[in-house]
């Protein structure tokens, strides 16, 4: 990406039930949020995860590596970045990043590798997933 | 550790609930199921997640990687493994896999690093806490 | 109320990991929506549930009645309504319904009656609470 | 039922993560433990809430009635149990109930009516459904 660009973006604002007895989003819900971004993203790009999961085309995370650099806390507004890289011919990156908004600092930075995979696991790219992988 | 090392396990079996639209655990569900054995394996050191977040005295991620293998599914008992290993004065890091019993199939491969915040956030390393870095 | 009232409503929509292997939103995350909704109509009266909490003066569910009348799918855009029905000196009801935004169908008809208590789970009712028994 | 009978129990341990700002298990996650429960007492009956969703036979809950009489907290062992009533041709009823094991102590008192429907949402009663609703 040039320096230009501005990545995809959800907002979203932190509910009470997803904070845990710290007081503090429980860190499992990040990836709840980041897993909703994506799929976000993937609208945009006309795939919809539910769709493709009825059509026994499963698009599947493999790896993710999580920063965690602050927490969110209650009623915190905040957004959630999407980064497509192609990674190879069946796996693509997903650089994401939670800022909180109010003064904008980085919480959250993150990289998702997905790959799609048939009813069975096994790996499969059909034709309809080839706009995902369309990153300049 | 050596060969002969058992590390500390847990054993879990997957709730219909934790799975998802692709009739599969959740990829935010992992963190769940790591997390609480890192807190199972914390009492056997004599900390309890929950009394010291009532002290004020937060144990909290940093860092998370997680290679996703295969993916669980409903009825599936597994076991997930947590072995410490001190990574500096005020991080302690835990290497956490997850095995599906039937077969002892690797279906996650994970490190989590973890530190002692206080309720604001600042590092902070009470005495209490020092039995979890007794790594040998 | 009376006819021309119209009562608290918080709009959502459904996300992916909200929805279980059925491919439908799970039972107890409509649960959630309600204590979102309660929570946003409570900081229409000045009333943070978090911040009630932690001056341990917590506000808790003592029943919940829900009919389920039909289920939200992915990516349905859905409302949730609010509306507050004072039952004695220490209970307050709030009946709330879901719909469906696309055909304003009705998904979810719920009572949920809420008390306040204090850090021990005792009854309690200090002035700060006052305005959520408002109900005219 | 006889007094002499005892109803179908499963026991469980809530786990830090269940537990929200309060530091008592959220609302909805008794949702699950009941969801949960209903479940190992349908495999009781030969049946697998799992695969009957993956043919298109999905038992769903119309009405859920809970009074939430105690909260449970981190570390709380606890039974939940399942007694079923049939209701009529199409509708079965389960009063659940969770108790705290260290002192008895009924936390939960849940009556829950579920149905089958078809992939479409319609009735739906084929005759594997059958052994549900063998109620003596």
């Amino acid at each position: 990406m040039s320096d230009s660009d501005t990545p995809f973006t959800v907002e979203m604002q932190v509910r009470d039930y997803e904070c845990d007895l710290q007081g503090i989003v429980n860190n499992s819900v990040y990836f709840n949020y980041l897993e909703h971004a994506r799929h976000q993203f993937l609208k945009t790009r006309n795939l919809d995860f539910a769709q493709l999961a009825a059509q026994q085309i499963n698009l599947v995370l493999i790896r993710c590596e999580i920063d965690y650099k602050s927490s969110l806390r209650p009623g915190d507004v905040f957004t959630v970045s999407v980064e497509p890289e192609r990674i190879s011919r069946l796996k693509i990156g997903f650089r994401q990043r939670i800022h909180r908004k109010v003064d904008n600092q980085l919480m959250i930075d993150a990289f998702a590798t997905v790959t799609s995979v048939n009813g069975k696991g096994r790996p499969f790219m059909p034709d309809c997933i080839e706009p995902l992988f369309q990153v300049e």
